[in-house]
């Protein structure tokens, strides 16, 4: 099986599975959650990042800690390479089986094993989907925070991989915020438990450099969140702007004026019109921009809050500032903001590829007009929906993905976004992770001494690098040896 | 030097310093910037836990970060040991040499390197006092929000190293929680940057894990800190109790109220009588218990806020609630408190040891009433003055350290009071570490296979052991084998 796997050409990931590796995880979860056909595969070869594909050898659905641990240990003794998924949601490539070999797909570990109001934390497992945890939570009033906007769909264990943000992250911090402990299974086959309910413990914070790995220490099995009190109230506003710079230096002025909004999200006009079309939420289509602006927290004092925001936006020269004045308003608000990926075919590209880059707040300006240029230069299609409050871009470049030119074009301007973001003081990713999409830009960011570092970081939890390889650093080795360069670049080939 | 280093009696630290290792330093730092004096040596023998002592070879004042590395290198070719010290109040040992060799006292790397208030970060030099920071942001109406009770002597180094808290921690977080990134000396020289003012940096998160690891990765030679602006208005009440549950169970249902006040700060009787003594605040002297309850934010709502507070102190049998109705009464409040350890001395003890244990909220009750019970058995005085809110309590054994039976009690109770944490779901440590103090402690903490795993991520950074040996991890190990077992041991006795 090493030999299929070392394949450069990958082209074992087409053919059956052997039967030595189905009949041992058949033995531990049973036939009913193992994957073995084509078809089956094909599904899990990438994620929402679709520029980068490979087949697993074996889908396997483990349900308990003990079934995961067995996975890791007959991985090891096949010598085969492993990786977790969730809900496949990311944007990065991180849920792509590099080097082939069994993905584990913890979409079936998804029970909430504890709330625990009192003390402020849940237990969950991996593959609980984010919404489901605060839809468990409304009758207590309370939420989970990380609020992801795919987060009717992604998991908290991928939450925890790529350190998700969301949209209210301005205020509430992102997903390593929010965790106060993760069991661990490492790539021997120990468990370790890191944190807990208790928020004071001892010992070097493993939790919080396991929170944002993307896999590469190895598989999350259980979670311990913080739970956050809802609001007593709610103030949202949208400011409708005629150009990106009044909107942008709204934002910056907001931030400036020493206000702390719940959320601050910008959508410019060619995301206006897509998520106009599909759900008519009577937003003005000849606006070049517009924001969600939000403020949260206690009643006494949140009409100020509110009345100071719109003020700085009419200063900055809105057109309008609506107000969703029921709760019905709200929800209707921030459908449009978190569906609006889902209305992006309404534009009438067939793919599109989420970038995702930040950059100092006070940058947004300069990274817009450069992003409109970027995507002029290459004649490709952007529209950008993104959280303005932390500088957080998501220029979305669509496309045609069977047009090879097309797919060059959508690489080589998402790459000068990107480093356009490095210049400006910034980095490449905000919140989805760095995948095996932004591998080459690691060096850019980072010393050779800070990779070294990073290296041995991982070689501490994962030495054979047999878990998750070819995620996250530019560097092979392992299981991975080879393959980590020989089958991104073909998938990434094949694809133009 | 090795051999000397080696000694289990620690003998050679009694005797001036090998001539080729002062040279070496004095040729690195200058002869201003290094002691050698055994008068000199023996001030760095131990921090604010006077129960473990060992003196260092050599004490080295560099002043940047260069030095640090020629430090390091050199202390590398000489095969010796070497740590950092702040300020040296931490009380758990963290700053005993343990081993001996080389301490790198980072006081007089004492900049301000930058304050920029429009990003809300600043760079600091390690040896800056934490209450210089925030005495240089009072201009502009920010402050640094870690606010251990030190701060008036701690070093922002210092506080990196321990994660250290503080009566704010409750509503603002730990030092963690403030940190952007860290420059590291790693212990082969090398220097690597960890995040920095952009919040979104790619890469595993060595910021979170450097924060907290007592020293044993590198020596920390940059720090970038998060800035928090002023609150608008504060509401601080001090809630007056004639028994020592009824506090603590105000303070559980102040948060279960779902209040989050800015601190929660307790007295009980014997620390009030230490405070009033000194300082004649006017506190009752027969109350059981005083808390001191503060909220802050914006000032619409805020006095709802603390009327709920109020209410709640008074629903259980608070026998007056007072308020700071001026800037100079709940300054005298806050004095009170930051200076209660300084009062002390007023208790007719030579000697105190401030424990740092944590419980559940819910179980204040309990814990108090286990001190009590435990001071009772051992014939000592205990007093307590604690982060209740956090659930992070600092019982205070007074003894006289000249007495061996004395100090003996005080060890005993001090581990029976740490045991009943664990017993009670909490912790040993909440903010001041585990230092040389509470290793025996992190076996009951953690599993072996956890401890493996920490031992591993040390070696990620310190394979040789060499930075900060004997520190945090119940594991000998590189420079510090024997050591470890044979130094820290033999100082305890000694005290014994």
């Amino acid at each position: 099986m090493s030999q299929t796997i070392t394949s450069p050409s990958n082209s074992a990931a087409t053919e059956a599975p052997p039967q030595q590796v189905v009949e041992r995880m058949q033995a531990i979860v049973g036939a009913e959650n193992v994957l073995t056909t084509l078809a089956d595969r094909t599904v899990y070869e990438c994620d929402g990042y679709t520029l980068a594909k490979t087949r697993p050898d074996v889908v396997v659905f483990p349900q308990s800690t003990e079934q995961i641990v067995a996975i890791v240990r007959a991985c090891r003794e096949l010598n085969l390479p492993f990786l977790p998924r969730g809900a496949g949601t990311s944007l990065a490539g991180g849920c792509v089986p590099v080097g082939g070999g069994v993905l584990i797909a913890l979409a079936r570990m998804k029970r909430i094993l504890e709330i625990n109001i009192r003390d402020r934390y849940a237990v969950v497992e991996p593959g609980v989907v984010n919404v489901w945890l605060t839809n468990a939570l409304k009758p207590f009033g309370y939420h989970y925070a990380p609020d992801p906007s795919s987060q009717g769909a992604c998991t908290i264990g991928g939450n925890v991989a790529t350190n998700s943000g969301g949209p209210h992250t301005l205020k509430y911090g992102v997903t390593v915020n929010h965790i106060l402990g993760v069991e661990l299974v490492l790539p021997d086959g120990r468990v370790i438990t890191c944190g807990g309910p208790v928020e004071d413990t001892p010992g070097y914070d493993l939790t919080g450099v396991i929170v944002g790995s993307e896999g590469t220490f190895g598989i999350v099995s259980k979670v311990w969140v913080r739970l956050t009190p809802n609001p007593q109230a709610y103030r949202t506003l949208l400011g409708v702007f005629d150009s990106i710079d009044d909107a942008t230096n709204t934002i910056s002025a907001i931030i400036g004026a020493g206000i702390i909004p719940a959320a601050l999200e910008m959508l410019d006009r060619t995301m206006i019109r897509a998520v106009e079309a599909a759900f008519h939420f009577g937003f003005p289509l000849d606006a070049e921009a517009v924001v969600i602006m939000e403020v949260d927290g206690l009643e006494a004092g949140l009409q100020e809050e509110a009345d100071r925001m719109e003020a700085i936006a009419r200063a900055h020269h809105a057109r309008e500032v609506r107000k969703a004045s029921t709760e019905a308003e709200r929800a209707l608000l921030w459908k449009a903001r978190k569906q609006a990926f889902g209305t992006i075919g309404r534009l009438g590209y067939p793919s599109y590829c989420t970038q995702d880059g930040v950059v100092p707040r006070t940058r947004l300006p300069e990274i817009m007009r450069f992003i409109l240029t970027t995507a002029q230069k290459y004649h490709l299609g952007i529209c950008n929906v993104f959280h303005a409050g932390d500088g957080n871009i998501h220029p979305i470049l669509m496309f045609d993905e069977r047009d090879p030119d097309q797919v060059q074009r959508v690489l080589a301007a998402s790459h000068e976004i990107l480093a356009e973001c490095i210049r400006l003081g910034g980095s490449v990713t905000g919140e989805h992770g760095i995948g095996v999409e932004k591998i080459d830009f690691m060096p850019l960011m980072f010393t050779p001494d800070d990779l070294h570092y990073m290296v041995r970081l991982r070689s501490a939890f994962n030495p054979q690098n047999c878990c998750s390889p070819g995620k996250m650093l530019p560097t092979a080795g392992g299981c991975a040896e080879g393959h980590t360069v020989l089958q991104t670049k073909p998938a990434r080939r094949a694809a133009v």
